[in-house]
């Protein structure tokens, strides 16, 4: 069936197509095993600090994260927007292959997503990772830096459901795709961000009242 | 010329469109009118505390005023959508009939537009007024929340500027109303949030400075 893919809508015109190569297990494996490795690794490296609290190290570790998925898995758009025809069978080609099912904008890219990959690749990305660095070493810019962050992330996060569905068309494959990728998958993108910016704003009011306490 | 409308693209189908039945003089001159009173209302109010100064006074009158665009210009759009039809040359309607001379997006009403507007009315338009009465009765939370309040619109202002051009399609009526309307008339909304930005960045880590040599 020459033409043929699996993503909505029907008339998505992906000449050169190639199915994902890899198995959903082995993608979401790999996906996986990275992720318990870097999570071990900045537990690791910020626990040698004596200061860092459990959830100090849980933000370090999702800054980290956050700001990889952004610097790496989304950077690879900007050089292979086609990865659909992608024959190598590379990680980051299967794993776009396999999300664009549930958010077939991937592929077409419109200009909402474009315009989200771009501050999230030039800036997110970035800012996650200072913010990391920021919260390990303490810095007096830790706070408003993870609360700007984590708005950012949040705020686009945000933009990129309401768009999904303002659209008019639909864009996931198949509701096993929407209810498990979509909505599954991305959940952390709303509660770790909302749990951020809570502690976040908390912690600077607590050091205007401590300095209004001291002042006074 | 049944069907004639000076928006772009041509093709866009607006029946019973009425063209702007006030002078664009007449239209701006209102709008300045308003914000001018404005400002001097919340300038002469946000002095009446001795506390407050003369940067505060400008923060807390543009939260005030963004607040009240987002609130009363931009809510408006929830209940007409369809103001170029407008024939009793209501203010608002008049206004967003010459706006979209220079982003004619709001007419089409494309999902990232109507994202973006949910977010500025439901959201930004009640932090931005809330962040003034804070500034005023300068809350512990006045600086994170100036700070959310401030990126919150530019992160959408950002976006809404990329999606024009990504869009594909022309947006602008004229050069005219492309430089003075889209860029002249929005820039405040890079320009003051940027600053807003800054400065409560600044106030929030000299707060952990102050904190810090207290401590030791």
């Amino acid at each position: 069936m020459e033409g043929y893919h699996p993503y909505p809508p029907k008339h998505l015109n992906l000449s050169d197509f190639t199915p994902n190569l890899l198995s959903e297990t082995t993608i979401l494996g790999t996906f996986a095993a990275a992720s318990i490795v870097l999570f071990c690794l900045t537990w690791f490296l910020s626990g040698l600090s004596s200061k860092t609290t459990k959830f100090e190290k849980l933000v370090i570790f999702w800054m980290t994260f956050n700001g990889l998925v952004h610097l790496t898995l989304e950077f690879y758009l900007v050089f292979k927007p086609e990865f659909y025809k992608d024959k190598t069978g590379s990680i980051l080609a299967e794993i776009w292959k396999l999300y664009s099912k549930s958010d077939s904008r991937y592929l077409s890219l419109d200009s909402t997503t474009i315009a989200l990959e771009g501050i999230s690749i030039f800036i997110l990305g970035p800012a996650n990772l200072l913010a990391a660095y920021a919260t390990t070493t303490q810095k007096s810019y830790r706070y408003p830096l993870q609360l700007s962050v984590s708005l950012g992330d949040l705020y686009g996060f945000v933009i990129y459901v309401m768009t999904a569905f303002l659209g008019g068309e639909s864009f996931s494959a198949s509701p096993y795709y929407f209810y498990v990728y979509f909505i599954g998958f991305n959940s952390p993108w709303v509660f770790v961000p909302l749990l951020i910016i809570i502690r976040s704003w908390r912690k600077i009011c607590k050091l205007e009242g401590t300095n209004k306490r001291k002042l006074h």
